[in-house]
C-alpha cells in the first residue's frame, strides 16, 4: 500500500474511530495487551533480528539499549496500556455549556483532531505508547519508526492494529510507514493529515517543520539555561546545575548554558568547577568567567549550541534583566531555570522568560510528561499555540461546537426588534 | 520604519506587555476610549478622506458602508472597549496546580502567545477591536488593514498606540503595516511573529496559509451545508434553509449546499423552491432534484463552490451516512446543520461530521463569536488545533508551566532508590 493509500484509509477511519464509545476503546486496549503477551515470542524474535543487524552496523550502546524490546519491555508497555485504560475518555467532554436563548443550547465538546502522523526514534516501546494514545483519543495514526527497528515495528504495528480492529476499531486506523520517502510524501498530504508529531534529532525535526504546511507539534532545539541569581543558595545552585547538565546529557531538557549573576560569580564558580570537573564536564566561559576559573573560551556560537554532551557554556551577567534577555535571545523556549532566594525576582523571571517551562530552584530535567503527572507523553512542544511543554493526551484533542435548537433562525435576533440572547451558563450535571 | 523593525519592536515589547497587571491594561483601555472620543473630529475627517477616495473608485455600497467610521461607529467601538474592560484578565490564570513532591509544585498558567499579526478587511472598527483584544491579552500586534481605510487606520493606530503607551504599555506594542509588500515580508518572520490571523477573502487567506511557516488562525472556505433528514419538520427545514442561505449571503457561515434525504424530497423541495424564488435565490440541483422541481443543473464543481451569493446547490441523498459523507468530502469544516426530529440521528451527525460547528435544527448563521457569547471575536477558525470555530480572547492565549522547588533534582527520582512522585492535586484558592 502506498503512503497516500494509507493516509486515505486513516482519513476514512477517523470518522468511525472518533465516535467509538469508551468501553469499546478500552476493550481494544485490553485486546492489545493480550495480543502483545500472546505474540511475545514472535515479537522478541523480530527484535533479535533488528538487534543483530544493528550490532553488525556497530550501533552505539545507548541506541542498542533503546532498540532492545525484550520480555521486560513488553511487560512495561503492557503496564502502560493498563494505566491508559484507567484514564477517563478524553472524547466527548462538555467543556462549556451555554444557553443562547430559550431552547437554543451551545456545547463545547472535546473531540479528536483526526489523523496524526508520528515519526519517532528507534524505540519500539514508543510505537506501542503512541498507537495506544491515539486509539484512546480517537485519532487515526500514521507511524514511522526508526529504520533500525523495522522488523520489531512491523510485528508490533500488525499486532496492535489487528487486535483493535477485532474489538471494533475501523480498518486502517493505524498505518505504518516504512521509509524516509514515505515521510516526505506524508508532508504534502495536508488534506488528509491534521497534525505531525516528529520526535528525534534536531535536524530532522527542523526539516519537517520547514517542509510541510501541516501543523507540527514538537521542538527542534532544547537550549536550556540555569541562571544563578545574586541571592541564591550556592550549594543548591551547584546541585541543580550539575543535575540539569549531567543527569542525562543526551536529552532536550538538559542545560546547555549557565548564567551567573556577577555578585555571585566569585563565590559560586570555583565550587561549580570542582563539581563539573568531577563529572568530566567541559566548561566554556565568557571572558569574565575565565577571570575567575580556568575554562575554555566561549564564542557567540556557544550560546546558540545544544551540545547534548558533557559540555556547558558559562556567562556572567550583571542583572536579572540581562539574564532574561540572554535566555529570550539565545534560548529555544524549552525549559529555563532560576536559582534564587528572592521570590519577587523568581516571579519576574517566570513572567518574562518566554519559554514553555520556567522553573525556580529545581532541575531543568523535571520537564517531562511523566514527572509532570500527565501520564504518557506525546512529546515536548516549543510551539506557541495549541500545546506547550510536555504534552499528554490533551495535545491530541480539540473541540467542536454543538448547537441544538428548535427551529431558531438568526433573522429573529437581528434588526429593529431583535430578540436578545440570554447567554446563560448551563449547569453541567457531571 | 520597515516591517522588520516594527516586528522587532513588537517582539521586544511583548516581554513587558505580557507582564502588565490587569489594572494597568484596563487603564490603558480606558485611555483609548478617551483618546478616541477626544480625537473624534480628526478621525471622522480622516475617514471622510478614505470615503471620498473610495467613492471615486466606485467601491460597492456594502464596502462603503463597512468603511464608514462616523460618530456612531466611534460610540460603538467605545462601548465594545468598555465591555472588554469588564472581562477578567486572561493572563496568569492557574489552570492546573499539582504537587509533584513535597515542596515541588507545578502550575499551568495562562500566558499571551507573543506577537500576533492580523490582516483584516477595510473596516476601521476591526482595527480598534483587534488592537484592544491584543492589549487585554498581553499580546503585541502588527496590523494591516484594507488599503481603502489607510487614512482612518493610520489615525486610529496612532491614537490607540499612544494612549496605551501613556498608561504604561511598552513602545512598539502596536505596529501598523501599510502595504501588501509589508505583509509578504511579515510571512517570513517566523522568529519574531508567533501567530497570523488573516481575515478577508478566501483567496487571500489561502495565499497566506501557503506562504508562511508561522501558524495561521483562520478559515479559507466556508462551504456550509444544511441537511434535511428523512424525519424533519419541513416548515422548520424551509425556515432554517432560507435563513442559512439568505440572512446575509456574503459571509462564511452562510449555507452553500442543501442536502435532502430522498424520503423528504418530494414533500420538501416544492415549498423550499417557492421560498427561494421569493428571495431571488438561484437553485442548482442534482438530477434527482431536477426531477422534482425546476432547477439549473448542478455539476461536481458546485459542491466545492462557496458562492457568497444568492445561489444554492441542492443534492438528494439516500441516507444520513451519505449526507455525512458528502459534508466531510466537500465541506470546509466550518458549520454544518442537520434538520431532524430524530435525536439519535442528530447525535450521529454531530459525532461524525468533522466540522468546527455542528448544529441541530437551527441556522448556520449562528456560528459567530458574539452569538456564541464569546464577547469580541478574533475570527472563525477551521484549524484542527489550538482553536476551532468562533474564536474569542482565549484564541490569543497559551500557557506556561511554572515549577517551584527547593533544590529538587531529578537524580533523586531515578534509579534504584528513586523517590516516588506524589502527583497530588493542589486545591486552588480562587
Amino acid at each position: 500500500m502506498t503512503t497516500l493509500e494509507k493516509a486515505q484509509k486513516a482519513s476514512q477511519a477517523r470518522t468511525l474511530l472518533g465516535t467509538l464509545d469508551h468501553a469499546t476503546k478500552n476493550r481494544a486496549l485490553g485486546a492489545i495487551i493480550k495480543a502483545l503477551q500472546d505474540n511475545r515470542q514472535a515479537i522478541v524474535a523480530a527484535n533479535q533480528e533488528d538487534l543483530e543487524q544493528a550490532e553488525k552496523k556497530q550501533l552505539a550502546a545507548p541506541l542498542l539499549k533503546r532498540l532492545k524490546f525484550d520480555d521486560q519491555k513488553i511487560e512495561e508497555v503492557c503496564e502502560g496500556l493498563a494505566s491508559l485504560i484507567k484514564l477517563p475518555d478524553p472524547v466527548g467532554n462538555v467543556m462549556n455549556a451555554l444557553e443562547l436563548d430559550r431552547g437554543l443550547e451551545l456545547f463545547k465538546v472535546s473531540s479528536p483532531i483526526g489523523v496524526i502522523g508520528v515519526i519517532f526514534e528507534s524505540r519500539p516501546d514508543a510505537l506501542v505508547q503512541i498507537a495506544s494514545l491515539c486509539l484512546k483519543s480517537g485519532n487515526a495514526v500514521l507511524l514511522k519508526g526508526g529504520h533500525e527497528a523495522a522488523a520489531t515495528n512491523q510485528i508490533l504495528a500488525d499486532t496492535i492494529s489487528r487486535a483493535a480492529i477485532q474489538e471494533g476499531a475501523p480498518q486502517g486506523w493505524l498505518g505504518l510507514m516504512e521509509t524516509r520517502i514515505d515521510v516526505e510524501d506524508l508532508l504534502g498530504m495536508s488534506d488528509l493529515v491534521d497534525l505531525i508529531v516528529p520526535r528525534g534529532s534536531n535536524e530532522f525535526v527542523k526539516h519537517i517543520m520547514r517542509n510541510t504546511t501541516i501543523p507540527v507539534l514538537g521542538h527542534a532545539d532544547g537550549i536550556c539555561h540555569v541562571y544563578v541569581d545574586r541571592e541564591a543558595d550556592l550549594d543548591m545552585a551547584v546541585r541543580i546545575s550539575q543535575d540539569s547538565k549531567c543527569q542525562y546529557v543526551a536529552v532536550c531538557n538538559a542545560a546547555e548554558t549557565l548564567l551567573v549573576h556577577a555578585n555571585a560569580a566569585r563565590a559560586f564558580l570555583p565550587s561549580m568547577k570542582a563539581t563539573f570537573d568531577t563529572h568530566g564536564v567541559e566548561m566554556r566561559g565568557c571572558e569574565r568567567t575565565a577571570g575567575i576559573v580556568d575554562v575554555l573560551p566561549a564564542t557567540e556560537k556557544d550560546w546558540k549550541t545544544e551540545y547534548l554532551d558533557l559540555v556547558i557554556s558559562i556567562k556572567i551577567v550583571d542583572s536579572l534583566a540581562a539574564a532574561i534577555d540572554h535566555v529570550n535571545t539565545y534560548g529555544s523556549g524549552h525549559t529555563d531555570v532560576i536559582v534564587t532566594d528572592d521570590r519577587q525576582r523568581a516571579v519576574q523571571f517566570m513572567d518574562r522568560v518566554d519559554s514553555a517551562d520556567v522553573f525556580v530552584n529545581c532541575s531543568s530535567r523535571f520537564s517531562d510528561g511523566f514527572r509532570f503527572g500527565l501520564g504518557a507523553e506525546v512529546g515536548i512542544s516549543t510551539n506557541k499555540i495549541h500545546a506547550r511543554g510536555p504534552v499528554g493526551l490533551e495535545g491530541l484533542m480539540i473541540y467542536k461546537w454543538r448547537l441544538l435548537g428548535n427551529g431558531h433562525i438568526v433573522a429573529d435576533y437581528a434588526g429593529k426588534n431583535a430578540r436578545p440572547f440570554t447567554h446563560r451558563d448551563l449547569k453541567l450535571d457531571d
